[in-house]
């Protein structure tokens, strides 16, 4: 069987299980970073690898600063879901001997100044040669107090669905310029008992059933209620992806408090309330076409 | 100008020193791993990242399983050579979506035994699709203790300079099987005091001149002391790389002991007096031919 006609999901659900694991490993691959016990400290220890490649995630005209700051992002937004902060980063670069020193030069501009926004230091950077698409991978390294982290399986039936930002049209520039929700995260690790969280990389339509189902859970969206980017469909809110914004559970004991409070933090991000998680046997095949998968489809 | 008429190391000085770093770094990128603090830990928290591309590091042809061995090896050499210990591991791959998935299942195989091997945990696997070359990037995480951590910039004139095992011929097969020689290493900081230390993955002819350079210091190799593996010339054992042995540093009070005490220790695994670090004045101009070095010289 080829790649393409496995699909990334299913491809990590063959392999992922069979990892080496060892007792300091509280969440090892599965959600949105993994999550370890390092010797002695309190806080734990999150880790996450990421990459961006060419003419997969970016095209070979797109400018490097831009393709340096998405690839430290999208590794910083997988903290955001767990509502950790990254202190640290590595950057692999593969690049063909041919291209101009410029490029990567540009690149690690957008790198370093990505990483500066949140005060995070890039401490390794490895380069080697290639035949092909350039491949910029990121690692990131950084902490979450014990009782502040979230997980995408913490759910319970009937929790509020919430949504920051808009959603779709990030394809058109935003996917390149984002600033990942690591403040609105704390603030709301600070402020309230978060059930579930994820960052919405793939889109509404792959990552909130994954959310759903790391929790064993249902959901109903109101697809009415869908925070559309403007100029955007429901349809392509749903499925269009890299929209880097988050989505989260919690109790609706608390929904008025948190849009209360969340206005006076965040006057400019709308904060929507999209639908709810509900217990299994009331799940819906979700109607809404699936977000962007690896080797499914392809932009 | 292209990037290889540089060369890797050109490139890292023009831009490792431009970096975005915190007050938690205590070594960014420049020795074998980065070495930072991690918040209320006493140990140190080291981080490395580093990559086999196809076509530059591996034949297309090459069996998979080794492909991963080696991947994940290559990254735990770099623990050896700070005396530290891996602990966790995170993959991520850049491969056609044409491909087997067969030959990613065997990929898997390889990088899990070599995880086991050192009892160190996959915590996340990340796959993309690319154009061409398929890389495998690895970032491992992993512990040393404050007065363990040893870096190439420690050693002292006149200090002894030791290589473990055999140098030269690892191209032909060794550079697929090798084990990282972090039990050598762990041995050697528990019993004597190691001034400088790194692994021989460039050749010695390349990674010599690293320590010496880093310490501010010459240095002088007995060229016939060499310990060639069988059937090399000196200057293979000098300029092919990928020997994955470890060169240190340590005073030459301790050569006695240190000799007799390996010997016990290790009985199967050669140790040898290559020369010695020397004042910068007397430094000689190396006179042996550099190692293997990115985007210059290819195999």
């Amino acid at each position: 069987m080829r790649l393409r006609e496995l699909g990334e999901d299913k491809l990590l659900q063959k392999i992922l299980p069979q990892l080496h694991r060892n007792n300091r490993v509280i969440t090892g691959a599965g959600d949105d970073c993994a999550v370890v016990r390092f010797r002695g400290a309190k806080d734990l220890l999150l880790l996450k690898t990421d990459c961006v490649v060419e003419n997969i995630h970016f095209a070979p005209n797109t400018d490097a600063r831009a393709v340096g700051w998405k690839a430290m992002m999208r590794t910083f937004s997988d903290f955001a879901a767990m509502s950790g902060v990254p202190e640290f980063a590595l950057v692999t670069l593969a690049i063909e001997s041919k291209r101009e020193l410029s490029w990567i030069e540009k690149l690690y501009r957008g790198l370093n100044r990505a990483a500066a926004r949140f005060r995070v230091a890039i401490v390794g950077g490895e380069t080697s040669d290639t035949r092909g698409s350039t491949v910029v991978a990121i690692s990131a390294v950084g902490y979450v107090e014990r009782d502040r982290c979230i997980w995408r399986s913490g759910g319970n039936a009937n929790d509020d669905l919430f949504v920051t930002g808009r959603l779709g049209g990030s394809v058109r520039t935003r996917h390149l310029k984002f600033v990942p929700r690591i403040d609105e995260a704390r603030w709301l690790t600070s402020h309230f008992h978060i059930h579930a969280m994820i960052d919405l990389s793939d889109g509404l339509g792959t990552d909130l059933p994954r959310l759903a189902q790391a929790s064993k859970l249902g959901f109903i969206i109101e697809q009415n209620a869908l925070p559309l980017a403007s100029g955007c469909s429901v349809e392509q809110a749903i499925s269009e992806g890299e929209d880097y914004e988050l989505l989260f559970a919690l109790s609706p004991r608390n929904r008025e408090s948190l849009e209360r409070s969340w206005t006076g933090a965040f006057p400019k991000i709308p904060l929507t309330r999209i639908g709810q998680l509900t217990a299994k046997r009331e799940i819906e095949k979700p109607k809404f076409p699936a977000g962007y998968v690896h080797f499914r489809q392809r932009r």
